[in-house]
């Protein structure tokens, strides 16, 4: 009576198999790349083709939901999304868990919460709760050191499973403290038990983060997130030994041309026939969600009589 | 103190507003034009691309969770990702619910929740829960008319807003069970309390649609989805007194192949910069959702000291 | 078909109704009494005994969820738990909204979402997110009092009903800052826009509170919470002029004790016959949710052929 | 800077761990007992009561949401109260899961969620979505053999863990279809998978169950829920060889007493004085819940500068 094939198939990787496939992502020595997704589908999207692991992109879901990436959305609100993301997919996830959305205590909650929902991964940045996204508007406070590695340290301490991984995220470039003290508040954080150190820069060119790559000399795993730099090869990050690029919000922002154009064309056409070839078909969004899965086991569990 | 103007745009519009608007719509003599929206961000690039309102599509919704459109996702999951769609729009919503999600019970805990989060209309189909999508599989087995009436008269009862709009399905063509058994459906239907029918049918060409409506002859609005008779013109529902026409499921398709595209594009590239230009940028990201205001109000309500 | 006198009784009051109640009983001169829910069902055990509106505690709905009063529960948890309570209830709610659960913008989306589900008032206290419950460790560090006077101006223009009350809730008492703070805050808070004050005091005796009321002369209403001093008789607040008396928790305590003290006695009876007198019987259950109302609109609904 | 010892004391117990002590209860000779609970609280007091395992009942936990045991709730809604409840507590939980919301596909779903949350077993019954409750109201219908046994077989090929239980809830007899039709309805259900037969009965005395276990012969463990003939002693069921006992609705019944009691006399006194001796202290709500151990982690994570 089993359906094991298929089933199997269906049946999200465990918690403990995705976060040891991230650690090694982070520990290799190869460039990984991420891709952003916002909710189940496009993290199915991100997996067939190819990427190894998805970021779960704070200003990408909240974008979805239709609110600012300020903490408009409860931290529970962030995790229903990534929980159908898990269960849509087998690789690893990385989320943006902002500043942890409060103190220790909340970075304790959240850690063991994802733990649970099978996320591979959180990145926590050093700014306070709520936080605004990081493009927009003037220079942000950053967090104070100490209560920052708390918060690192307690989430550490929180994990369940010792391969979940702790990205520290250092905002000290783009709030214009200066190399120094990134490289200061990343010592104290990789301290403080951070897996890796994701240095966030929102110059155009790159020099920032492969000036910090060459003076952190890879003490720990280095991340980074070419929006703003994005015309850089990706040879340079190779050179530069940088372990993991975050392609941080473009299946979200192509999600939104795509729809944009569509809506106007046919709003104007009052037709669909010119689009219709340029879209999914409705087949393939039923393989994609493998409908036939559903109509095989009926046909086990519901014999005809 | 207030920011009037600003606050104001970011109101949702009145539940009372949204239901009265619809209903307008539905018994216009206007063929209106509805586009499928399946989170808060679709919603609204909907609404922005001037559609008169939005169809909350349960196959769109399921698909972006990940999920199948069987029922996968409980009542209150779609209704979550709706509430989102409504707080961020300010056009009328048209929900699909599927069957109803139960019996007449389930239905009148539906529609007063409906109410409170702002959506205008209802769309009910006379199957049965679990349902499967129409598009998918053998005939599935049609409500029992009485049944459904019971379902439809309940919702009518249960509104708060007389201007609360339910829409009856009738699958009785896609069931194979001809036109008088539509017919009969509808005008059943009709007389429990349906505000509108919406005639389905999958059928490459629109015969069945429109000699559905001759026969019907508008004795309650008629709205229609078509799907996969794509290739009619609007000016054959102008001509057949069509209230209304929903396109079902086009933005969810378009992202589907946008963000397939642009995933496999960045994986072969290990670059960005190749479509930069083809998706939305931040500031337009930014701008929709108005940051713009969150900083204004901070000056406001945050003082510099 | 309508089931109107019963469906009715099942209909929430809409959310004007009980804003202006709850602004009327604020602005009444006679003593008014508020009782601790956590959730539904404690909810209408209130308004069932007579309380003329319900306070939602943060402290009882934290525990009944198992976690801590110091934001283990985030903010649309917290709302999930209220909306089942206005749902099964018609009296107004005034929700303990902690601090805001973050800064003027996080208020502005509370009130919002509070106006749409059916709560009449949220009481903010000037203190931090995340924060810790007042009568736990050591003082905690109030807020600023322009920020909080923010909080406060945004829920007031936040709100889409002039009727939705806020209440601020002074800590400046317990956080050992002493009176001419408590009144300036007090004083500020009003002139923000406040349309009530909340004077919080952790003495065994009332001295604090009544002298707090004499010196603020009811510039606006005053709200207290008499969980230490809690064997100060009516009277005396009756003779301060104050506005209204919550009983905080004491729903959750009672529930805490009986339902300790049954299981102990069933664990060493292993037996229920010597409980099944001192409990509610399941036909007392069945009546207070009206499940003859379901099997009367069954018949309405369903009727048999 | 590890809290190891207390922060143990937070940790779930993972579900590995439940699973298989809730097995090992089933599968014992010695009679088991399980206490009813609500929310995460009540689950609390369960544990701290020394059962070792408790039962997640359905109409208590849709009596505490205000909502009637007719999957007026949605399945996700109840789910989310017990993952409360699981993280709460270390014992192993039994959910009442109704008809399993729905047909072969939906218990799949509900089997999958419930391991991740840490459910360590779950009982279906065998009746249609949507349910009534078995206490009230006519003889209901019952689910086809076949198709039951569908349900069962797919949540026993959906669980990842091979120790969680599935409990066949056998209504035969309250649907008046006798003795033999029990049999022969426990049998199937045994066969395709079900690890325990639940007998349920609402005549006062306990021949019903006793007759069932008799002719059951203990092919299977036996569960009972000695609601309606309460009066019977434990000798008896250990005499029939019985496995489990839940006691199905006791704590949400007690809480109604004592609140309904505690809120009839405070509005009388005007007062809690009369009532604080009676109740819970916030000492002993702040000792279970272990706030010393957030002031402890605070002084780790938050270290003084």
């Amino acid at each position: 009576m089993p359906l094991d094939m298929h089933a199997d198939s269906h049946r999200p990787a465990s918690p403990a198999t995705r976060s040891r496939a991230f650690r090694e992502l982070l520990s290799s020595p190869d460039l990984t790349f991420l891709m952003e997704a916002h909710n189940a589908l496009s993290a199915r999207i991100v997996e067939e083709a190819g990427f190894p692991a998805i970021w779960a992109s704070g200003l990408s879901v909240a974008t979805a939901l239709g609110l600012r990436d300020a903490n408009e959305a409860s931290w529970t609100q962030v995790l229903d999304v990534v929980e159908f993301m898990a269960d849509a997919t087998r690789v690893p996830i990385l989320i943006d868990g902002d500043t942890g959305y409060g103190n220790f205590n909340n970075v304790r909650r959240l850690v063991r919460k994802l733990g649970t929902i099978g996320v591979a991964a959180v990145c926590l940045e050093d700014k306070l709760f709520p936080k605004m996204n990081s493009f927009v508007g003037e220079r942000q406070p950053l967090a104070d050191v100490a209560e920052f590695c708390g918060r690192i340290a307690a989430g550490c301490d929180a994990r369940l499973d010792d391969n979940f991984s702790i990205v520290a995220r250092v905002e000290a470039l783009i709030a214009g403290h200066g190399m120094d003290e990134a490289l200061r508040r990343a010592e104290a954080y990789h301290r403080a038990g951070a897996d890796a150190i994701l240095i966030h820069s929102k110059r155009a060119e790159p020099d920032e983060i492969l000036g910090f790559a060459q003076r952190w000399g890879n003490r720990a795993p280095v991340v980074i997130v070419p929006t703003k730099y994005y015309r850089t090869p990706a040879a340079a990050y190779r050179g530069a030994g940088i372990s993991t690029v975050i392609w941080a919000n473009h299946n979200m922002r192509a999600s939104i041309s795509a729809m944009s154009r569509l809506c106007r064309r046919v709003r104007d056409d009052e037709a669909i026939a010119g689009v219709e070839d340029e879209i999914a078909t409705l087949d393939q969004v039923f393989a994609m969600l493998d409908y036939d899965e559903l109509a095989q086991a009926e046909g086990v569990y519901l014999p005809a009589t």
